[in-house]
C-alpha cells in the first residue's frame, strides 16, 4: 500500500515539480522584471524595496504555473495617494502594455515573456500586525516560508495539485477552498503531504492549529490555523466546511485508494438540453432557474453575492412551503443563473395559520376579531390554540419569483439591482433544460454530484 | 350588559328547569322503579340496598331528559359471579323488556313509562378510594352533590345546556368534553353559572381545582378537578385541551354578547356531493378518505381506536413529506372514514437523505460505501455531512394508503383488523363528495370550522 502510494506521489511530482529549463528561464525573467522595476523606483522621489513573493519566491510553484508577484515596498511615511501614484507609475513602467486591476489599491498587471505580471505597491510595515492593506502582509508570508519550508516544497505541490484535483484549491470566494499559503502552513505542521493527509483523514472539526502558539482571537470556522505572522488572524478563514470535509474525504481515499487521477480536476462532459431536461425529468422535480445579466463587479464579490441571493431566495421559498430539494448557481461574464430544485412547486388555496393559545386573554381575543366573519376558514380551535386556514397569496414558486416579495429577501446587492432591470424565471426540466448552451457542464456537475 | 346576561339565562331556564308536572311524574316513575327493584332484591339470598343516582338523584336533570339510573348496591363480601348473576336477575325482573349492556361489568338497560332505565349492580364499598369498578364510585357522588349543591341546581343546568350548546358536554370518547359530575363540582366550585364563566374566561390552563383540598396525585392534563370523594382521582381526566379551549372562548362570548342561541348545538345543513367537492376544489387541497366497514364495538371504544388511527396515519404522512392541512373521523354504525387534507399529495422521484459528518470516522465511511455506486445522486458534501438524493418507494400519498406500509403506523386494534380484510381509498374533492349520503353533515362542520 505504502509502496503503491508512493508510486502515484512519484508519477504526481514529475508532472508538478518545474523542470530545470523551467527554472533557469523562470529565474532570468524574474531577474530582467527586477531590474527593470529597480530602474522605475529610482526615478521616483522617494526609495523603495522591490521584492518577489508568491509561490515563485517560495520555491513552490506547479510546473506550468506562470505567474510572477512582484512587490514595490514603500517606506511606512508614504501617503496613500503617493502609494497608488507612485505604484502605478512603476507598474507602467515596467509593463507599458499592461492593464490596471483593483484589490485594495490599484496595481498594473500586464504580460512579460509569458509570464502574468502583477506589479503591486505595499507598505514596509514594522511587523505584520502593522498592516494598512492585506497585501502589506504577503511579503512576510514569503519571509517565512523561506525560513521554515526546508525541503518541503515538493511536497507543498503535490498537496496543491491534489486539492486542485479535488476541487478544493483556491481561497477565491467562489471556491472557498484551501490558499496557497493555507497548504504551504498545512504541510510544515505535519512534516509533508502524507502526514498531512493522514492527520485530515482524523480530523474533527473544528481542527485549531497555531504553529507559532502565539493565537490572540478565537474563531469559529472549521478549520483555524493562526497565521505565524499575524496572531489575530485565521488563514483558513474563508475554507469551507464542505471543502475540509472535501479534504477529509478525498484524504481517506488517496491512502486507502493511491491513484492518480485524484490529482486531476474532474471536467464532466457538458449536458445536452436533452439530458439536462431527462436528468431533472427523472428526479421527478421542478427546477426553476432566475437568469439575469451578470453584475459588472468581480468574481470575488460576483460570488457571494450570488451565493446570498440564492440562499435568501432558498429560505423564502422552503419557508412557503416550496420545499427546496437542492439548489446552486452558475455565471459566465454575460449570464449569472440561480438553480433552485423543488420538491413542492404549488401549494393549496389556502395556508394554515397558529393563533395565540385561547387563554393568552387580549391577545386571543383579538386574534379571534380579525379574523371572524372574513373569508378565512374558522377561527377554530386545535389543542389549546386559535387556528385560522387562510388564503395563500402565492401558490406557486413561480409567482413568488415573479412578484415584488421577491425584493423582500436578502439579495446581494448588485444582484438585486440587476434584477431590478430585468430577469428571466425558466420554470420545470423543459424550459430549464435550454441553459444547455452556456451552463451544460455546470448541469452535468450538478446532476452528478461528487463529494 | 347584565340585565342583558340575566334576560338569556331566564330565557333558557324556562326551558331547562322542569315544570311540576315533569317532576311530579318522573317521582312518581321513579318510586314505581325503587319499588319493584326492592321487591326483586328480596327474592335474592342476599341483601342489597337500592339507590336512584344521577341527574334525576342530584335534581339537576335538563327538562325533557328521560334517563333513570338506578343503581343495586351489594355488601362487599359479594363475588363477582354473584354480583353479575344477582345484578342480571333483578334487571330483568324490573325491566323485562330490557337487554344487557356492558361496562365493566353487565347491567340491563330497558324502557319504562317513557323513561330510559339502567338499572346498575355495584358494591358497597366503605368509601370511594375501595372501589373495584367505576360503577362503585357513582353513589359516592351523589351524596356529595346531595350535600353541597344548595341552591345551584339550576345554575348546573344552564351550564349542562350552555356546554351542550358549544359542543362541549359529555365525558363519552368521541367527545371528550364535560361530564355531569364535572360540571356540578365546576358550579359549585365558582358559586352558580356566571361566576364559572367569568372564572373560564380567565383561566390559564393548567387549571387546578380540589374542592375538598386533599389532592394526592399530579396530573397532566389541562383542567384538573381533584375527586372530592377520592384524592387520587381527576374528574376532568379525559375532557380535552380543545374543549377547555372552547368553554373559555364562548364564556367570553357569552358575557360580551349575550345571546340564547350559544345554548343550542349547532346542527350544519348537510352538505350535498356538489357542495362538498366544490368547497375542497376551492381550497386547492387533496382530500383523502379511507372509508371501511366500522369496528364492532361501544363508541368509547371506537372513537379512540379512530382517533389514534387517524394520528398515526397523519403523523406517517406527514414524515413522508405530505403535509397535512387537517384531519378528521367520521362514523355510523355501517361506514366509519378517516379524512386527511393534503396540502402536497405527490413528492419527487428522489428524497434527500442526511449521512453523519464527514469526519465521523467509520461512521461516514460507511455510509459512503452503502451508497457509492448505486443509483442514488451521491453522496455528496453539504456542509460537513455527506448527503444522497435516493430513490423514494412511494411518491403519492394514495401509494402509502394503498400499500403495506400502512400497518407499520400505530393502528387501533380493531380498526387494523378491519383494515387488513378491506378498505377503500378515496382520492381527491370528486371521489370525496361520494361521502355525502352518509357524512353530509359532518364535512358541512368540518367544512364551516367552529370554535
Amino acid at each position: 500500500m505504502s509502496d503503491e502510494f508512493d508510486a502515484v506521489c512519484e508519477a504526481v511530482r514529475e508532472r508538478v515539480v518545474p523542470d530545470d529549463a523551467e527554472r533557469d528561464h523562470l529565474e532570468a525573467v524574474i531577474d530582467d522584471l527586477v531590474d527593470r522595476t529597480e530602474a522605475a523606483v529610482a526615478d521616483l522621489p522617494v526609495d523603495a524595496d522591490v521584492r518577489l513573493v508568491g509561490s515563485t519566491a517560495r520555491d513552490t510553484w506547479l510546473a506550468g504555473d506562470r505567474d510572477v508577484d512582484l512587490f514595490v515596498c514603500f517606506p511606512p511615511e508614504i501617503s496613500r495617494a503617493d502609494l497608488e501614484a507612485y505604484g502605478l507609475e512603476v507598474g507602467h513602467a515596467v509593463l507599458p502594455a499592461g492593464h490596471e486591476e483593483y484589490a485594495e489599491h490599484p496595481y498594473v498587471v500586464g504580460e512579460y515573456e509569458g509570464y502574468q505580471v502583477d506589479l503591486v505597491p505595499c507598505i514596509a510595515v514594522e511587523s505584520a500586525s502593522d498592516i494598512r492593506s492585506a497585501v502589506d502582509r504577503t511579503p512576510f508570508h514569503t519571509d517565512y516560508v523561506e525560513a521554515h519550508l526546508g525541503d518541503l516544497a515538493d511536497d507543498v505541490r503535490l498537496a496543491k495539485q491534489f486539492l486542485t484535483g479535488i476541487g478544493a484549491y483556491g481561497s477565491n470566494l467562489r471556491t472557498r477552498g484551501f490558499s496557497g499559503f493555507l497548504v504551504e502552513l498545512l504541510v510544515m505542521e505535519y512534516g509533508g503531504f502524507r502526514p498531512l493527509l493522514e492527520a485530515a483523514a482524523d480530523w474533527h472539526p473544528p481542527v485549531e492549529l497555531d504553529p507559532e502558539d502565539h493565537g490572540q482571537a478565537s474563531f469559529s470556522d472549521p478549520l483555524v490555523v493562526i497565521d505565524p505572522t499575524d496572531p489575530t488572524r485565521n488563514v483558513a478563514a474563508v475554507c469551507s466546511s464542505a471543502n475540509v470535509a472535501r479534504l477529509q474525504h478525498y484524504a481517506r481515499d488517496l491512502l486507502t485508494n493511491p491513484r492518480e487521477d485524484l490529482f486531476e480536476p474532474r471536467d464532466p462532459e457538458p449536458l445536452s438540453a436533452d439530458e439536462i431536461r431527462d436528468g431533472f425529468a427523472d428526479r421527478g422535480t421542478t427546477p426553476i432557474a432566475l437568469q439575469f445579466a451578470t453584475p459588472d463587479v468581480v468574481e470575488d464579490q460576483l460570488y457571494p453575492q450570488l451565493d446570498r441571493s440564492l440562499a435568501g431566495i432558498s429560505d423564502e421559498l422552503d419557508r412557503r412551503g416550496f420545499d427546496v430539494l437542492r439548489a446552486d448557481r452558475f455565471a459566465t461574464d454575460e449570464t449569472s443563473v440561480l438553480l433552485v430544485e423543488l420538491a413542492v412547486a404549488e401549494r393549496p388555496a389556502v395556508e394554515r395559520h397558529e393563533g395565540p393559545p385561547v387563554h393568552v386573554g387580549d391577545h386571543a381575543a383579538n386574534f379571534f376579531d380579525a379574523y371572524e366573519g372574513t373569508d378565512a376558514f374558522g377561527p377554530f380551535v386545535d389543542g389549546d390554540r386559535y387556528v385560522v386556514e387562510r388564503e395563500r397569496a402565492v401558490t406557486t414558486a413561480e409567482a413568488f419569483l415573479e412578484s415584488d416579495a421577491l425584493f423582500d429577501v436578502a439579495l446581494g446587492t448588485h444582484v438585486q439591482s440587476t434584477l431590478e432591470v430585468d430577469y428571466d424565471v425558466l420554470v420545470g426540466a423543459e424550459a430549464v433544460a435550454g441553459l444547455a448552451a452556456d451552463f451544460g457542464r455546470d448541469l452535468a456537475a450538478y446532476l452528478s454530484p461528487m463529494p
